[in-house]
């Protein structure tokens, strides 16, 4: 991994400690990316943090934390988000830069322009596409983002200047930056990651409930561990981030329940022709999908 | 890979070559668990599977294929199979056994019961629990069995002896022999692999029937990357494997849609908290799934 001379900022405080952020830390130390990181989390994980070597300091406060810092960094869950923008803004060094990790965009900035005021011009929204069905900070890996993709959501009132340096943050970490609207942000990952969750989870409980939970930890082959492997995801973060983002979410389940009930038609009807028919369009895109 | 210093059958017809029944001669080559492999398809792979080196010799005919052979190894598509049982009976060998590679087994069980007479005694029905996205001979692997699971289902009428030898071939591919009764099997086999497969079906056809299928292939992450590979399937093969297996797939549609009612009365209401417990049991049935 390439290491920088010199790094994009000198004193990061995190927000959040968890696998993502954890690994934003860990990655920031091997890379050079940052100077010293002082953690903080309302729960009780930034101690934990401290002691894996994630992070230079754990925080008693948000103050604690942001006081000294030239980069704020968001990583808890999104429902965490407004609280932290309120608890940051009196703390936050005139000249400091804010950014964030979370899977959706368009709630986190109206409560960080609601909230941050003149503040919300530094605040440059990212969202990292890495992670796992894993969580916690032990789950945290220095290579996360490594060849990942990070789209950030520009915003009006940013400047150039400031937009930039988010992007170097994570071009340093290895990541691949992209820049999207936080509307068609939202929409976009409905799609491709909040959706598809709700639909493993849903498949998975199904499973649990079943009479055959238990075959189905023997028989699983390939097919299903792959097909299943979101669904070990946590309850309460993917809650949210659904909530956050009902209304596309909503737009692709609509889209899904279309396809599942033509598919039951087509299979209770013993219409063979129909059935295959009903598969090929995603048999294509999914062949398209490249690896 | 251990190789077998006596092979278990001496002279194969293997009707159908194309991924799976690819794989199981390239492995009974590398393993030396059979002699002369004949490879005959319907179709006109046989002569391709050949010219990739996978079999000895492509037969023009089931009857050119079957005359000499000690093991006859059906890896058709499950709709072709009844046909190729009436079609193999004149021809067998007073002496063969006669074994399948079908993802489902009470239909293809009745189906040889009915077409085969005193000879259904020397059918060892089998399903090999291995298989990709892929298909056609250039897909075989050599592998593909190495350290995989496969279910025989014996028949009352077959010989303890006959079912050892199927179980005796299987083995020294690499894989793991469960016997499991056919109509468990295929009830089993509904929730782990066919119902799974419509579920991801059903997903990615959405995502390719609508206005984000170019954004999903830019943006799709690893989550949504692995939950999707099925879905690449052949839309024909698995539009036979699930009508073959109605009934039980049913049953796991109408548990599928009491999950998914639940799921999207719980986001309409905004319910955090039911959102959340709908995803629980399938949360912790996927975490327990050993890697």
């Amino acid at each position: 991994m390439t290491r920088l001379a010199t790094p994009v900022f000198d004193r990061v405080a995190l927000l959040g400690v968890g696998m993502i952020g954890g690994s934003v830390a860990a990655a920031c130390r091997v890379r050079g990316a940052t100077g010293r990181i002082t953690g903080y989390t309302p729960q009780s994980d930034a101690r934990e943090a401290l002691e894996l070597g994630l992070i230079d300091a754990a925080a008693g406060s948000v103050a604690e934390a942001v006081r000294d810092a030239d980069l704020v960094i968001l990583a808890a869950p999104i429902s965490a988000q407004p609280a932290l923008f309120t608890d940051l803004l009196p703390h936050l060094r005139a000249d400091a830069l804010i950014t964030d990790c979370a899977s959706t965009k368009a709630s986190t900035v109206a409560a960080a322009r609601e909230r941050l005021g003149p503040a919300f011009a530094r605040y440059v929204p990212s969202h990292p596409i890495a992670g796992s069905e894993r969580h916690g900070p032990q789950a945290a890996r220095a290579d996360l983002f490594n060849g990942a993709m990070v789209i950030v959501c520009p915003q009006p009132e940013n400047s150039v200047g400031s937009v930039a340096r988010i992007r170097d943050l994570w071009s340093a970490l290895g990541a691949r930056v992209v820049e999207l609207d936080a509307p068609r942000h939202d929409r976009v990952f409905a799609e491709v990651s909040h959706w598809p969750h709700a639909v493993v989870f849903a498949m998975c409980s199904a499973i649990a409930n079943g009479g055959f939970s238990e075959d189905a930890l023997r028989f699983a082959g390939a097919g299903l561990r792959d097909s299943s492997r979101i669904g070990a995801s946590s309850p309460q973060l993917w809650a949210d981030i659904l909530l956050d983002n009902r209304e596309p979410v909503l737009e692709c389940a609509r889209a899904f329940e279309v396809e599942l009930a033509a598919l039951l038609a087509a299979l209770k009807a013993g219409d063979r022709v129909a059935l295959a028919a009903c598969f090929e369009p995603g048999s294509r895109w999914r062949q398209a999908l490249k690896p």
